[in-house]
């Protein structure tokens, strides 16, 4: 039987871990591929590094581009928007080679331009790495209108917040130690800021609701102002803190976001801790399915590479988005959303400080399910803690302008969204 | 565009789920197929039954055999592994039409057999009903060697078990209002007893093991027998009751077993309540995977259903058992189990009992890890709780026979398995 001759672009972790995971379970895969899977040739930056893989047998391309002529499929590893990644993968979809890539970046801002060229374009290890979110969504879930995705999309940041809070500690220790461990990058800010998360989230609503998404209006929020002090809040209240990405289709439209949010203590997303990813999706015909398991690293992201490989070789592949064409659909923005609010101020402990502050909210139309401060120290700052009812982005906004400006209120507020 | 034509055997629930599925989502699901898919005939055992189904346009077959010559896939949802449903099975297999069934006790039965037609069969709503756990394990963890499964795998069970923790109340009395609610059978013996959440485990086994499992040799042990003073026991220890399907493929061979365990209160199959279903696969790349969601019902199986119809539409299909050859494996036989065990005994409260019991325990080379006694009622039945440290099934059995014949221990004792 002749092999599916593979040319790996790209050789860290991922590609490094792809090579092993290739090699160490190929009597397996061949099995369920019905075939051998062979890597022809591979390309990375830097020759010389030591990686300690065996590569005896397999071409060593200078240019990544060259593999595309001599291999069935190109495996793009390499990572980013742009440069050579980008150029990779569009030589090889142009030429009519199939594409797998880890490269959420690429396919949340340049898919439906990688889509137009109608060659198979796999891309499940895109996000979430091993958990099989995207097969689960794109053909698991094929018969419903999907209305709802909640996902826990960045292990540094899950990493970091259950840190904070197993501890006690602030969010610049653990970034450090985080750094230290590997968990996080030297530059953290696509994964902090949200990005990495937004990525992910974009691919899943495009697959989900069958609209476009225009990557630059998705509101997106890290978690460097996550403190402490909210934390602890949170764990009074009976809610965990976590980056979620968000999205939802309903009859005004698709509304997608990412933010820390507050979910209660018991359910399925809060208990998802340290480096694990999650996603819930809302069918309406299956109800709500909940995946959870590693989120990164060789491993699980060589899993979900070689899965596609051997969807690829079955002759099981789809268009990108799962069907042929995507439909436009309006954008719900943030100010839209209708929830309930977690506010933090931090006041100076003097008379009449609280009337303000719930005056403002109440001529906003706002009311309030509960409130905490703990202790009293007169003409100090002190946090006050107050959870809205439901109410829109757009009311608690303009309240929190009001309250701002009191000069009582020693801070910007903290304002972090809760989640059912 | 030709549609996929299809006929649909069984018109009860799950049948009836299908033909709403199909008509209220008919617009997406063409789109994500790439053509209609088209009910054009149906059969059941009473056609004059009122359904609520719009059947206009769809040809009623008085013998489900007589769709096979005009439908390009047939649906069965009759279920059994004998009788009508497995002639139907065969016969459309052999004529060459392939089969979408959400029968896990043909497949777990008869796999073989059918498999060796070489038409496709899919079965995704056979195992967790909306939950793509076929799909997850042959394509998603396909690079993988998966070497453990865990499951809920029957809602009935799972539901009764719930409801006995939150109320504090006994087996019969749950199961008598679980049947007056719908959520177990008129004869509820195939759920209670285990057998159905072993159809599923060996057909999830066959899948992630690749190597065949003879039914019939899996030790299955249902519900029937947990108590709510055992469940209480449970709680106190810091564990849930939950009845598990169990696989395993070690050096040893393979281990299969469905019983009811006791998982620590903080793990993911622990938090699974009520009539969900959820199955965690270990793979050697992926590491552990966990998928939640409902197990039962119209719009969950028919989801199952429908993406199975879709994948087909695509053609998208593999061999039924992801490869093209099962190899045989040895039968690991429970009493090699190794695990921790809760043990309750009623014995009559008078001095030397504690001493006889864990003299035998000891002589059996099982150590104790905790011990409850509440109160004591000298001469009356107390029970008495102990929990092993990580022994044998072999050595626990040969210490329980002992036990047993001890004159103090008044009934049968309770072995539960602990389950990390």
């Amino acid at each position: 039987v002749r092999p599916l001759n593979i040319g790996i672009a790209g050789l860290g972790t991922v590609g490094a871990g792809t090579v092993r995971l290739l090699q160490d379970n190929a009597a397996l895969i061949t099995a369920r591929a019905g075939r051998p899977i062979r890597i022809a040739a591979v390309s990375a930056r830097d020759r010389a590094r030591e990686r300690g893989l065996n590569l005896s047998g397999i071409v060593w391309a200078h240019d990544p581009q060259d593999m595309i002529a001599n291999c069935d499929v190109i495996v793009e590893l390499i990572g980013g928007a742009e440069g050579p990644a980008r150029d990779l993968v569009e030589a090889a979809l142009a030429a009519g080679t199939p594409v797998v890539t880890a490269n959420k970046a690429l396919l949340a801002l340049h898919g439906a331009t990688l889509a137009a060229h109608g060659t198979p374009l796999a891309f499940e290890a895109a996000v979430a790495g091993g958990i099989p979110a995207i097969k689960t969504l794109r053909e698991g879930l094929a018969a419903n209108q999907v209305t709802r995705i909640a996902g826990i999309l960045n292990g540094t940041c899950n990493y970091i917040l259950t840190t904070m809070r197993e501890e006690g500690r602030d969010f610049a220790a653990v970034l450090a130690d985080a750094q230290a461990l590997g968990y996080a990058e030297a530059d953290p800010a696509f994964d902090i800021d949200g990005v990495d998360a937004a990525h992910k989230l974009a691919i899943l609503a495009v697959l989900a609701f069958g609209h476009p998404v225009d990557f630059a209006a998705i509101p997106v929020e890290g978690i460097r102002r996550v403190s402490a002090l909210d934390i602890a809040f949170a764990t009074e209240l009976g809610y965990r803190i976590k980056l979620l990405g968000l999205a939802a289709c309903t009859p005004a439209g698709v509304q997608l976001r990412v933010h820390p949010a507050m979910v209660p203590a018991a359910s399925l997303l809060a208990g998802v801790e340290g480096v694990f990813n999650a996603v819930l999706f809302e069918g309406d015909a299956a109800g709500p399915i909940f995946l959870q398991g590693r989120g990164a690293g060789a491993g699980p992201t060589a899993s979900a590479v070689v899965a596609d490989l051997i969807d690829l070789v079955r002759g099981r592949h789809l268009p990108i988005w799962g069907q042929a064409a995507l439909t436009p659909a309006r954008a719900v923005p943030l100010a839209e959303h209708v929830g309930a609010y977690f506010l933090r101020l931090m006041v100076t402990d003097q008379p009449g400080v609280l009337a303000d502050v719930t005056s403002a909210l109440r001529d906003h139309g706002i009311s309030l399910a509960s409130m905490l401060q703990h202790g009293r120290k007169p003409g100090e700052a002190v946090p006050i803690v107050l959870v809205t009812h439901e109410c829109s982005d757009a009311a608690i906004a303009a309240a929190l302008g009001v309250i701002a400006a009191q000069e009582a209120v020693l801070e910007a507020p903290t304002l972090i969204r809760i989640e059912p």
